[in-house]
């Protein structure tokens, strides 16, 4: 194997710095929204830095940038990326670091002289964060996963989506051919900051994520009697509250059992007045977890729960996990260990353009440590230490995957 | 002491069912909001009935008409009365009855060539519903515990209390006029529905209300961390909502306990989404009972338990509970077995136009089963049966009172 070259950790960290003062604003936020001028300003300072590495650019009908640089036989592209898009009032890390990380990895190889079998691409996908009426928007484009219902949605600020994109000159109408067909690339890799504290917490330099989490969603509806509070002793009570309370415990214990998530995130008392008895009582369950069968066991618990109690329950989302490629999970295993770094398999909870890509080709993304946990703010921090620690990861990977593909 | 002339069923039944005529909408629903046209023609119908009994009718500044019976010697009048106002949407019984039950006191005493010592007063308070910016507007105003900064306040369909008077033809200028000085009644006595179902519960005709309940509310606000559900680990999680779970259970066992009610109805989860963790919980914990050592010695349970749990309480109702006068509850007691009617002493866990006139005179009220429990509803209902044993009550009462004072 090709022994990694060394990152330029001076040149990263002060391209992480230069794409974050491109939309901040004076009280230290980040507002690259998706499509808006400060996001196009930062694209176009990628692209720049792409160019002047060498890369071919492009930018697809979705607003993606897409960067070729060339190997040396003719092989689909492994791909590394992330996004440069920010939710309103973010921060400097999330999406960037992948961003200038993949920079990195070119700029190591392009100065040490190493040119690859494999051609390799840096995507910087378009509208990652949730802004658009949803998230993903470019990764699920190119991927062909793409609802054009959006275009009529609102977006975060209540525009339709279709304004914004008309605003940044695309196309609605094409939008689709973003789509790549399969086997268009050979990998893709792809590193994130955690956005939770599972590796601060665990002093853990690198998460390896071995999948998305599913995500399901429960309506349960207690109903009661809402009468007069003053009136209607204790015992003659139908109170949909004191029916509900111990579901939200229960919700608890039966996540931690079961090794995953689980959340009671809103709750409604209805009618909410405090002389009157609660007669209804809405809430959502949400549970998220990496594997299927352990989902299945706790819905079955949860509605047995539920039933026991007299509250109906209904589905109202179900998502499923969206598993890494066990063989590049494996390369990224590899490159930690070559480098002497220590790392911990983990699932993602939260959505990200890796989950997308899953649909076109074989992925697995790096985790480097959130600063308490912290993002989409301008507090979300990751060291500089930990920036170059996962920059050196994602260009072992990549040649732990030139050599595997 | 004088024996009780009967009462006139007929007449009290069909009076109840004239006055429920008046305001009715098509679906049954009454509505005689206070002040209202319709309320006007319900309280001008009431006043015609006093003046066919003899009765010398006024109206006092706030509204409230007050009809006077003659007495054969100078003593204050004792008074019975109720409301003929009704929230939207309500139903035949509530405060109806105790003003038809009245005039067939009236009707029985004139009837039967009886003329008492003290002169009598029917009074058909205005406003006793919540409609005008609070409840029992007219018997506060009476008493002289009126505040004129409801007539700025929003009354139930948003526009000023003010307005509503002024269309009424009321001076809110003069309204504090209403107040009558201490000595100018010797009692009250105010026969109402129940509006809770202990009476039916109990297969009990009668209720004497010994006092109304005082009524607390303490706003509790648990803090935890709000946080991404898919991305913090159960253990890692500050869950605010999981956090004020038991305290439900809690408030419900520390009532039972207490012998008192104690009631969350209000209960609002920060940020309210399903992917968030529960940073804020803020709830309302109502408790409302006779006596105030026991309201005490719930709430330094209750705020130990708080504190217990980290969150924080703080007291944002406090109203003391009203006693009824021991003498006339005595008097209602004799009454009830002279007639050989069964009956149970309780507390009231409403407010009345009785527990304002506690400021002006003693009182006691009587309460009449209200068919389960319902009340502010067409649906109220209370049984000829119940309706008649209760202005039995109410005379036989207002004699034993003739005798006492």
């Amino acid at each position: 194997m090709i022994p990694p070259p060394l990152i330029d950790s001076e040149s990263l960290l002060a391209d992480l710095d230069a794409l974050a003062r491109i939309g901040r604003d004076p009280d230290g936020a980040l507002n690259r929204i998706a499509y808006s001028p400060t996001d196009q300003a930062g694209r176009a300072w990628v692209a720049e830095q792409m160019r002047a590495l060498g890369l071919r650019v492009h930018a697809d009908a979705a607003g993606n940038t897409i960067g070729r640089y060339p190997g040396s036989a003719d092989l689909p592209p492994i791909a590394l990326g992330s996004h440069s898009d920010t939710v309103p009032n973010g921060g400097s890390y999330d999406g960037a670091l992948g961003v200038v990380a993949a920079l990195a990895c070119v700029r190591a190889l392009h100065t040490a002289g190493v040119r690859l079998r494999h051609p390799m691409e840096i995507i910087n996908f378009a509208a990652e964060e949730a802004t658009m009426a949803g998230g993903t928007t470019g990764s699920q484009a190119m991927a062909g996963l793409f609802d054009p219902a959006i275009f009529d949605r609102a977006a975060w600020d209540g525009r339709p989506v279709r304004e914004h994109l008309l605003a940044a000159g695309l196309d609605p109408a094409s939008f689709a051919t973003a789509q790549r067909p399969p086997g268009a690339l050979a990998a893709y890799l792809e590193l994130h900051i955690e956005q939770g504290d599972v590796l601060t917490t665990a002093g853990v330099p690198i998460g390896i994520v071995e999948g998305f989490v599913g995500i399901r969603r429960y309506a349960v509806t207690f109903a009661g009697y809402a009468n007069h509070a003053g009136t209607t002793p204790m015992h003659r009570r139908q109170d949909a509250l004191v029916a509900a309370a111990p579901l939200i415990t229960f919700v608890r214990d039966l996540a931690v059992a079961h090794g995953i998530v689980g959340t009671i995130g809103t709750l409604t008392v209805h009618p909410g007045a405090p002389n009157v008895i609660p007669g209804l009582v809405d809430l959502i369950v949400e549970t998220r977890g990496l594997d299927t069968p352990v989902l299945d066991r706790v819905e079955v618990a949860l509605a047995e729960q539920v039933h026991s109690i007299g509250a109906r329950i209904a589905t109202v989302v179900s998502k499923p996990p969206v598993q890494a490629d066990p063989a590049v999970v494996g390369a990224l295993a590899r490159a930690c260990e070559a480098l002497g770094l220590g790392y911990m398999r983990m699932p993602s909870g939260a959505g990200h353009d890796a989950m997308c890509m899953a649909s076109l080709c074989p992925q697995a993304m790096i985790f480097v440590p959130s600063q308490s946990g912290v993002s989409h703010s301008p507090d979300e921090y990751t060291t500089p230490e930990d920036c170059v620690h996962g920059a050196r990861v994602l260009l072992a990977g990549l040649l732990q995957l030139e050599e595997l593909l």
